[in-house]
């Protein structure tokens, strides 16, 4: 007889949020914290779970930064009537289990979420190391801000979508790029050779951190030695334009032809089209190498709020704090979406039937909803139908939407929309 | 017949303000900006002027920070009303020069300038690297903010002016501040071997400034790692209490006991007691070492109006923005000064009949004035009589007050303060 014993249950490789809690953990406390409760940056720790839910929120204390200025108006405060029937609102997770809204934020490793409908704030709240005046990563989700910085400028005729990128970067002749319009960056169809697999540790995307000074480097580094740098490195694998492939690198030319044809920095041009006429509560800023390049690929850190009034003035097809802050042609442009068979090659389980365009997340739902994604649960889901928006910092122990984190998320986020819709 | 050749000028030994301008010296300008037009921090490039032109109102680009946050308040518009005659207003410098306000800006490498006059800004104007929203280096202003909060958490008996150091850090039994008193540190009556010879690349300020990160470590650096670490260095070198000697690593000794008693970083006491309650525009920051140590004896970066701020909520003893944030006795004390004999010891021959308290430097003079002073420039002076406020950012090529900054600098604010007394 052929005896299959019982199937234990694996233990979860992770502490789970709460056992993971920063503040019981007690990172950084202590004049001089103790070393073993320490964040270096030196010795990689900042980097490593669950040490992460406390460097998330404050990156800006282990490497430079470039501020992006809130300007001088006043603060645009978003109304608050807080729901308790939210927390209740059951779902079914991607592989099957019984949730409620409530306990999905757990589940996600959440640092704070912000809910607002129809511009009012019906559910704030703050978890691990997270605190409403502090800034977190944004990681991916600067990637949307710069696609839409971008297509703002586009809008103005200060860029063309259709040109090459060696045509704004001449720099780039040669590489991965050559050959490539700007319109294949946006919507990352790319044929480039750069792996993004953050389990593997001799990924690309660790010589780009790098050499972006995101990581600390050996005695002997002798790779490049600035973001830009290690951009001209790169080579050319498959054909552009046929297949969504979502690498950081694009963005970051992307970041490179946006200043170029401004003369402006990131910093500056998010400031001065976005951050400055939002009404934000606090400046923002971006993580820079060692020649004040900002990490334009993930390094913008903000307020919760402000990243959901950014959010809220996306919902509202780029108008927020009396004024139209992102033309309603860019709006609309990202919300239509791109070719989903494209999209398809990529791969992504969870997310079917859904595109890329401009540096956002395009769902094709019943609702519309659209989103910018962060690689621990960083997010910005617009659903324009429920007339929503969700802004979530997280500090997830998986470098990876997929599986888990889109598991508990995907769901929990329609749930909610159309919850709102029902019961508005 | 002995001829004596006529002296010839001696060439300044430094560009002047103009020549140094750092828009026309392009620092920083191109995406990425050309290597002769670079400023680093590994090669030390931004400490060394003209560079420091640009880097003072960039250093959060070149080393991590820890954010002061302004809290979600609205901001305290300060009263406009720009007055035309303050530039000709004329004054005899320390070496007997005639000079005219508007003259002493250039003269003093000014950054960025702001009078308040009753509350009323009457002159607002940037210079070089500086604009409204970009925090600037305060350098050793930074001293009377922690001298503040320590007064305000002594006035609150959560510290005791009168303790030993030892009884809030036994970590510094044995070392030179074996038998100081807080109120010692306060007054920087403390006998440590420290120089703070900036012209000397030997002076113990520039160990301090490694073991805090704030200047490049050679490859086998072996110092120490951190600036708690560099403090419990220091040995003895005279009596407690006898003599005037203006040391960084005291004030960095405050800050830490600060820290101790509240169990607060010096960024959220800053942001606490102070900035969140100021009204101020923008979060301020200030430099951390590798553990997270804020930098108290200079770390701090503010904007030019919200540093202003702080002194007009000073002149007013301590009221500001709607409500008593600095207690009235704590104004009180620190105007009042310490001993001129002891003062005197200093050896400042520009500061003659001054005194230094609670990390504040006191006038004496006819209008009661007091000041916070940075080693390049940055000032915060106070003139009570002439109701007037005076926030100056600069980067004066020498790393000294005396004689350059003085002499061209001291007539001019009592020149100015008495020009409002007369033309209110």
């Amino acid at each position: 007889m052929n005896t299959v014993p019982p199937a234990s249950p694996t233990p979860p490789p992770f502490p789970d949020a709460s056992a993971s809690d920063p503040a019981s953990l007690g990172w950084m406390e202590g004049f001089p914290p103790p070393p073993d409760r320490t964040v270096g940056f030196a010795d990689g720790g900042a980097w490593a779970f669950p040490r992460t839910r406390w460097s998330f929120c404050h990156m800006r204390e282990l490497f430079p930064t470039a501020n992006v200025s809130r300007g001088d108006a006043q603060v645009a405060l978003l109304p608050r009537a807080e729901r308790r029937d939210l927390d209740g609102v059951a779902f079914t997770t991607l592989d099957g289990r019984e949730m409620t809204w409530g306990e999905s934020l757990a589940a996600n490793y959440t640092d704070g979420i912000v809910v607002l409908h129809r511009g009012v704030t019906v559910q704030e709240r703050y978890f691990g190391a997270l605190q409403p005046e502090l800034a977190h990563t944004a990681m991916s989700v600067t990637k949307s801000f710069v696609g839409t910085l971008a297509l703002m400028l586009a809008d103005r005729r200060a860029l063309d979508p259709q040109a090459a990128v060696t045509h704004y970067l001449p720099e780039l002749v040669g590489t991965a790029y050559d050959g490539a319009t700007l319109r294949q960056l946006l919507d990352m169809t790319i044929g480039v050779r750069y792996s993004e697999v953050y389990a593997d540790p001799q990924a690309d995307i660790w010589h780009y951190a790098r050499a972006g000074g995101l990581l600390p480097r050996a005695p002997d580094y002798q790779g490049p030695p600035t973001l830009y740098a290690y951009l001209t490195t790169l080579a050319r694998e498959g054909t552009h334009g046929e297949a969504f492939a979502y690498k950081t690198v694009n963005t970051e030319v992307l970041a490179w032809v946006v200043k170029r044809v401004t003369g402006q920095r990131l910093a500056t041009l998010t400031s001065d089209l976005l951050w400055s006429r939002l009404g934000t509560e606090h400046d923002a800023h971006y993580a820079v190498d060692s020649v004040g390049t900002e990490a334009g690929g993930g390094g913008l850190n903000t307020t919760l709020r402000d990243l959901a009034r950014f959010g809220e003035a996306m919902r509202q097809d780029g108008w927020f704090n009396g004024q139209q802050i992102v033309p309603e042609r860019v709006v609309a442009d990202i919300r239509r979406g791109a070719d989903k068979a494209r999209f398809a090659h990529g791969g992504y389980t969870t997310l079917p039937g859904w595109s890329y365009r401009n540096m956002w997340w395009v769902t094709h739902n019943a609702h519309g909803a659209y989103t910018a994604r962060g690689i621990h649960g960083q997010v910005i889901w617009i659903d324009p139908k429920a007339e929503m928006v969700i802004a979530r910092y997280a500090s997830h122990p998986f470098a990876a939407n997929a599986p888990q984190l889109d598991t508990t998320s995907l769901p929990a986020y329609e749930a909610l929309g159309k919850h709102l819709l029902r019961n508005g």
